[in-house]
């Protein structure tokens, strides 16, 4: 039997958490043959409701969970994991501004690093889905960074949400299956200024500007229908997405440890070495391959246009005021 | 690409749906090869939030899904399905008697049994989860029936969250891990008085009662723990069980397609011809095993000791009173 790859989660009770951890046990992450022990880390409130998360975990008795720690301890939550799900965050409330925001995460984000860094395998991986992600990732790397040398090529913030709203999207526009739209890549920061990239979209091998005629749909409707579908789904649930950003998480783990399909990419926050002349330093989703499932790299060479060069650089100036706000923390 | 299999959820929109639907989708119960559609079905104030479920999956782009429907009609939601996944009911309320309880759900099941038999694919296959599920599940088969000839062999109800949560029990008591326990058969209803058979059971292929050498923990405490475990997760969560529900709905079904492991069974509610004397006509949950994962089996010549069947007889009274108390609608 392989070793247990460890992965902790935080936020492991709320709607998301629930949602994720019962596929990661059941192998949707790693595959059908990797033995996986799941570290559950919640606020001490809610400690009372992981008790309870975690024996339905043991009521389903999956085959390859191999433990299953509770606790409300950061340092023994983040003890030897190999990849990290950073998924609690505060929600922004009303008459909250987005400084406020920032900092209260900020916080919690500093003292994960930190723990990270501290407790954590030689190989660890983090993967931050708690909003603002980008951001958040930023601050617990550079936390992280102070204790201990992580390379930055393992942080990562959480597009992949986009990226499938996005495909879900074009291809129903296109009248055809989603499994038909590749090469899409989501620019920049997880929040409605990303830019869902439909000039390098395809769809059955075909540029999307081919197969969707009504390029003012692109433009105009398309980036604001997939930049608000997170409030369009809480207007319709009267809850926010839980199980499809479970689903994204998984599809950013399961991308990044799985090699990619041969002329595709896919999307995620990583830490920016100036590639496309975007700002060096911070975490900017860009499109992204893996060989080998382990180390990853850019794709280089898309063309980014006029159109898109504006787009790019109105979420890379959101990310960098972003990062203004929290610079006491980096 | 293979036909897709079309399965209606009922209750889509509730938190065993929500768990459950998006694992069908991903392929977690038919394979990674097997394309389904699915038809979501709830009861018309649902449908808002339905459509948020519906927006959720979209925002999947889960390769194997190729059609949602939406619907509280349940003629339109059982057209053409293969699989029926019965898993609205209404739950039991305080002050609410059991006889109460039943007349309310036994009408719905009515409804959906016959919705079912006018409008189904020729090979449907009906599993409900609904509580109380047994009888729910002998309803709707009566009323099916009654319009058009789906054999008995087709019903189902579920019992495998029984058997999950006894494994992991005798796992736990035991100290090894829940994937060593086999052979646990859940007889009879599932509610408090299901018996988990822990006689017949085995832990590294060996009897448990072997294993576990404290006998009167599994003859006084084992049973109770399992019984009331829906309780104790309430207490904890304050919510019932939802992810280990709908896990165990999954685990039924791929059970049911897949070819059972040799020497092995699991455990469903079935149709009873008679097999270790259980009285015949009603559901009751049994040892079966598939060798091709169409037609299924009851397993014989397993021994019933006189404690087991004791066991077996008080869960087969529930049973008989609660067909007695719905023998209107039969």
């Amino acid at each position: 039997m392989k070793k247990p790859i460890r992965v902790a989660v935080t936020g492991a009770a709320g709607n998301i958490g629930y949602a994720l951890l019962f596929r990661i046990a059941s192998g949707a992450v790693f595959g059908p043959d990797q033995p996986v022990a799941l570290n559950l880390i919640e606020i001490e409130p809610a400690m009372k409701a992981l008790k309870g998360v975690v024996m339905e975990l043991d009521d389903c008795a999956f085959p390859l969970l191999t433990e299953v720690k509770a606790t409300c301890d950061i340092n023994e939550g983040f003890k030897d994991i190999n990849w990290a799900l950073l998924v609690g965050s505060v929600p922004r409330k009303a008459g909250m501004e987005r400084a406020d925001l920032l900092g209260i995460n900020g916080k919690i984000f500093v003292g994960q690093g930190e723990a990270i860094a501290r407790n954590a395998a030689e190989d660890v991986r983090v993967l931050v889905v708690g909003n603002p992600c980008n951001t958040n990732c930023l601050i617990a790397m550079h936390a992280a960074r102070k204790i201990r040398d992580i390379p930055t090529n393992r942080w990562f913030a959480m597009t992949q949400l986009d990226e499938a709203r996005a495909k879900a999207q074009l291809a129903q526009k296109a009248g055809t299956s989603v499994n038909k739209v590749s090469n899409l890549v989501i620019w920049g920061n997880h929040s409605p200024t990303m830019y869902a990239d439909f000039y390098n979209a395809k769809i059955d091998g075909k540029p999307v500007t081919q197969a969707i005629s009504d390029h003012e749909w692109l433009k105009k409707e398309f980036l604001p229908i997939v930049g608000k579908r997170g409030a369009a789904i809480i207007e319709a649930r009267g809850l926010s997405s839980a199980a499809s950003a479970a689903h994204a998480a998984i599809e950013t783990v399961r991308k990044l440890v799985t090699p990619t399909v041969k002329g595709d990419w896919f999307s995620v926050g990583v830490f920016s070495e100036g590639d496309y002349n975007v700002e060096k330093g911070l975490i900017y989703s860009m499109p992204v391959r893996t060989e080998d499932g382990k180390s990853w790299s850019i794709v280089q060479g898309l063309e980014v246009n006029e159109f898109s060069r504006e787009k790019l650089n109105i979420t890379q100036k959101e990310l960098m005021d972003e990062r203004d706000l929290v610079k006491g923390m980096l």
